[in-house]
């Protein structure tokens, strides 16, 4: 059973070596680790970005699942290149995990980053724009899809000090999707 | 011919009335556009979060197209919610339009949040994540998910003043879906 690792990881410094962690917990539990790094992709072409979306997009269809890292990216929300991918499978109705090692809820998040306000009952950032107060920890799109196309979102009691290294939250998406998929 | 209409436009302030103009410019170039807060959801139960998807999914799954607002929206890329709904309509197989009324390269406006610098050949932001560097305005799945399942993004010659109403972009992507859904 096949499994696309989907997430910002592929922007760390140790992309690589976080890729080759990835696919061994999937091993040690049965399952194949794709991850869009292994594509073999011409770097110094003209094309290089859509080289890079078409081997994406073929792991993903030979994919049977997906474990997207939604760990907030540059904000308060998730990586959308990873969000991109997560509805990509769940419009392919594949079997869809996800994980974020920051389990705060998305309004409290959003704190963080901007002045958020409460306006006739909602809350509001600076723009005006309604912040989403649902107690969920990133947008209901993608909380609900994998409640109902896969499994709910896995987040750590308590946040890891190396948000982008520690696979604690990933390896309990591997056994999950392990329990579904060789059982299936 | 249905098209849905995704976008952070539904945390407006004005939230219906702008859904109420795409939908009207839509119907002025023989289209129907569905809207999200056409749906009726009860805010008041404690599953409102989920008949929101619920609903907004039976609507994709209606919709022969999508036209997504990506403009950035609380960073420097599109919200992840909208994303989510451009590739579940990239995997169902349906035909993909997008927008966004800020065209600057994606590498620049991360500028305008984060410090950026280059590193190795690479650019990196505070955190050491590579920050994407091929041009295009936001992740690369998204700009050739629409290049290759639609028509690429449409951004203006020049930023609009009001970057949440300003439609002309919007109508640009309702003519050629016309011009493709009306034809086929």
């Amino acid at each position: 059973m096949k499994i696309y690792l989907a997430g910002p990881d592929v922007f760390l410094r140790d992309a690589v070596e976080i890729g080759r962690r990835k696919v061994d917990i999937c091993a040690a539990h049965g399952l194949t680790g794709l991850y869009p790094l292994d594509n073999i992709v011409d770097l110094a072409a003209p094309d290089a970005s859509r080289q890079i979306f078409c081997g994406n997009e073929a792991m993903m269809d030979q994919a049977d699942a997906i474990i997207a890292n939604l760990t907030p990216f540059r904000g308060a929300g998730a990586d959308p290149g990873t969000v991109y991918e997560l509805g990509y499978m769940a419009g392919r109705r594949k079997f869809c995990l996800a994980y974020s090692n920051d389990g705060a809820v998305y309004a409290d998040r959003v704190g963080r980053f901007l002045t958020v306000t409460s306006e006739g009952g909602r809350l509001v950032d600076p723009h005006g724009l309604t912040v989403e107060d649902f107690g969920h920890s990133d947008n209901l799109m993608m909380i609900h899809a994998l409640e109902l196309h896969g499994c709910p979102l896995v987040t750590p009691a308590e946040m890891p000090i190396d948000l982008w290294h520690d696979l604690a939250a990933f390896e309990a998406c591997v056994r999950m999707a392990a329990a579904r998929l060789i059982a299936s």
